[in-house]
């Protein structure tokens, strides 16, 4: 609880690295004291984001470990997927901690990260002492880490939405079928007729149905908490939107679990943790009510009709999703309270 | 072949109502004589719908079955649940035919109606005389006919995806699971809370979850085809759009049945229908590829890690899920080819 | 009012041209013929517009005038600036009529040309050849002729809202403010961070403030009208939405002019022009009251207190500011009803 | 710069008083110790507010001075027009310091609230009492005033973008016109066609044209700095977005003056105030670039072909436009550094 970390954000042109400044400008412990971009080293961040105008008045910087380390004791990554594999080794040669919000040390097997994101995966050596930082299930495991990989934004809303009756065996993991939505900027700033206004405003797609690289991710995690091996069915559908994912999950419920019953074991699962709300009995989590902020909201219904039950989980893609979570790291590898400069109301409507 | 039709619309202040107005006004053998509203009788169409402005001059009608019959032949209801169950029977006795757009002819059981739509049902010698028109699964009933009840939005998305595997095994009806996301003009045109701008834009919502009254009639269906009892686990969310329905299925498949035999089993039931457009692997529906026309787009993804399929089906849910589907019908009532007046190129972007 | 017309459209890959293949599907005496694109030849062209899927079978011709020739006898041009400067005299030659939707047959100043577009005017001859059509204040001029320079969107809004005070001499030209607002397609369907989505959603930006090309197109018609030199101020807006231009003019009143006079004045300028409606006082037109339709709606209000008025016109750029003039361009080129294959009603909502 | 304050909200259940909520969260000084509704009381704000879920678990108050003086020492009213007129009296006699929201207490003059507002007036007692509280203008009056009256949305965008360049005399008051566009949630929570999601998306409207209410508060401020009666035109046109306000804003240039000689003055204008941001030569402010901050960016366009100037100005509806100016005010009233709690980075994207 002691002094202040300065940090340095590579990737500070994308989405997850401008969220991140956003969110640490009200950090009181973390200073953001170097923003780095490999294409506009040199020029001003708030010419690429006006936004900013004003409020950071530095230039980017190259994106040079040694330069860093002179700057900054930790930084983030918001790169895409395939940089961080080839950047860490250095960052953490050169004495920094790291928090990489990219996926690429997220499965702890090679072979999962190559079949899935089809890119050469980060060294074993790497992989094996990267701390995966779901916050609210291995949050302890962070403390004291000088590595933690971010998870992604859907396995987050649908871990969190999974793990409590995958763990307490509520439901048959092997019957889990996930329906996944979200919004544009999960996409990332690139150009292409994928993000284009007028082919997704008034407009809804599924995409990489049954392809998703977060496949394997929620999957490890499911697998872990479950005992044994989980796959899942899992779809993704992109939302009129910028920001915001929705979980909607089924399950066959094991045993006789009312709707209370499950309330119940998620508040206790959950005790204590300021950052996941759970719903009461009839009321769902819509993603505009968490817009902006750190939360992850979880609703149920229990169909007895079918012996299923259903969750909703909603975060804000951005923040829970990335840069939030990645702050929340932070706050607990520094052993911080995790809710340090991330007490955002969300911002409704 | 032959003569035209004078054709009446009740509800006309609504958006189906208005729909049909759009759709009818290209159609070479149906002209609308009446536009019928009991809030506005006496007003200018135009005046609530300044789109129609130097197109529709006429002033609206009061809903009298006999000032309707002195203009019309056969008259479509465009109502809020609870109208036309009191309604009808005063049209058929005035010797018209009708269209029921609503919902309160679909269901076969009176004690199904209440439970799920919590209202009085219609008399059962009405239901009994009503043909459920979902065209490309019950077409060839309603020729001839003088009583349809139109599918409601989700179901024809919903049953144009999963009769065919139903009916020929491919898939295990106890496994079904619909995730379904429907755009903002299927809650129709009434002001509230629950469709105000600010609510809905940039948000995404759950709603009804398995407590929809479309439910009963997809499982109605099912049972029909599947030749026996089949419930399933249904749920609802609102994308923000004005129009589009997507309806993404899970289901176990039975059998070894590859991507490629879905593509073809679909394409074989649905050959000469023109309305249904089956993609080939790889390609996923979207909404807007739909949108303003008469289209259901279907797409399929085979998993073989967890022997499940899942399937997308689109629609606009102003046309093939209300008025579309209910000049198709009329279409097929009069013996003329279904696409009649309904050839729509989709409008994209 | 004879035989139909085979056509062929150029630039079948952006939005003009598949608005163009759109409004063509039901025209009935035009057919395509020839659907063309330099990137894409030899694909079907519903691989990249899946919403065509069994709409349109073919594949995308070369951009070859002796091919097209062999195919059709009239040309749409609907590329981007630059393209028909070099193209439209191979076209002419070959024997083709055409229809230039982009701007470079517009201004008949090469000089301006220039100035205003950064680019290579093309030849004064074929510049003078050129037939500008816009439709309800030129019409008939176009009767007969080989080569036609379809207006602009922002031009056609503006236009028909400023022609019948301008000649009528009811404004004063020296006073006239253009403050227009477009939907994204307008800026086509090139991906760019100026079309992406999650940069446009939710936001509305300024863009090209005095600058923007369709300046000197506004001041060249309305020069020609008031019978000297007029120039403006224009500004152009991006609206947060797809289709959809509205033009709000605003200039001082010359003399003592009502309300009344003004709709008086413009419902008799635009008598018998079906696709301009005059809007009653009090009424004002919105962009979707004409979305997906060729009418172009025009709102007034005069202000006792400045004593300017100010005139609010909408249209849907696709259509009346692209495809659907141009479609009414042949159709007054021909000879037939300029309505022919453009009635369709707003699709609402 | 001393003690805390305790404040209380009335009409915590509209978007100006959710919204003086998410920002007083994080204020230093400011605690919020009483929340009321006149129709809600005596249920959880979080009921209708799901976003404030945990975060806000107290009961909505009734609206009663008495109580209201026991729990705080200053309320603000974020009421519908004419609330405030009859409540504020008592407010005041109880003890309590007030920032009213609405604009009843904006207009000096009686008649003329009652010409614009159509309701009638508040007392010219308290009228006069009421110091007009736009930040960056009049703040120095704001300083030990117990009573404020907060500038309406399009007031403070327009005001904003004006005064420097009135009251230098760098343009003419007589040719100023303003064409102002909103989001949505500037119309408020209450539901009606006017605020219906299917009715706004994809849609572009004009509204009030030279009638809005906010005419006669921005001419009451231009005439103030001018020296003289100055009267506008002023349009309102509704964005399909939920917050967002940009006044494009014209006028004809006295004497030479060029782009650099409007971001001089302005610059100089606003030097030290830290939510005004002048925009370089060829950046133009968007929205998004101060969504959910208290910021109003500021460009420029001259243009010497028709010697008129083009201003660009946007704020953030619910920040700078209420509840943000109204927490600025707060700070002026108390002393304090008028950005304390408002030091938010816009959320981008």
């Amino acid at each position: 609880m002691s002094e202040n970390v300065k940090v340095a954000i590579i990737g500070s042109t994308g989405y997850g690295g401008v969220e991140l400044i956003r969110l640490l400008a009200s950090h009181p412990q973390a200073v953001v004291t170097s923003v780095t971009s490999s294409s506009s080293a040199g020029a001003p961040i708030a010419e690429g984001f006006p936004h900013l105008s004003e409020i950071r008045t530095d230039m980017l910087d190259d994106v040079d470990p040694a330069l860093i380390k002179s700057k900054a004791d930790l930084v983030f990554l918001a790169t895409p997927a395939g940089v961080a594999a080839k950047l860490v080794p250095s960052l953490l040669e050169a004495g920094l901690k790291v928090i990489d919000i990219s996926g690429d040390f997220r499965l702890k097997s090679r072979d999962s990260y190559e079949k899935w994101y089809k890119k050469e995966a980060a060294d074993q050596h790497y992989i094996d002492q990267a701390e995966y930082g779901l916050s609210e299930v291995y949050g302890d495991r962070v403390l004291g880490k000088d590595f933690i990989s971010n998870p992604g934004c859907f396995p987050t809303a649908t871990l969190l939405g999974l793990v409590p009756a995958v763990q307490a065996g509520y439901i048959d993991p092997a019957t889990i079928i996930i329906d996944a939505k979200s919004g544009v900027s999960g996409a990332g700033r690139g150009a292409s007729l994928g993000t284009h206004y007028s082919e997704l405003n008034e407009n809804f797609k599924a995409y990489k149905v049954n392809k998703h690289q977060h496949i394997p991710e929620i999957e490890q995690v499911l697998s872990d908490v479950a005992g044994r091996p989980v796959i899942t069915t899992f779809t993704t559908h992109l939302v009129p939107m910028t920001r915001g994912i929705m979980s909607t999950m089924y399950a066959s419920i094991q045993g006789e679990r009312s709707l209370e019953d499950f309330i119940s074991l998620y508040n206790n699962y959950y005790e204590g943790r300021r950052f996941v709300r759970i719903r009461q009995a009839g009321s769902w989590p819509a993603t505009k009510e968490v817009w902006g902020s750190n939360y992850c909201d979880i609703g149920f219904s229990v169909d007895e009709r079918t012996g299923r039950v259903t969750i909703v989980s909603v975060i804000d893609n951005l923040v829970k999703g990335a840069a939030g979570q990645a702050i929340q790291n932070l706050n607990l590898m520094m052993g911080w309270d995790e809710t340090l400069g991330l007490q955002f109301v969300p911002a409704y409507p």
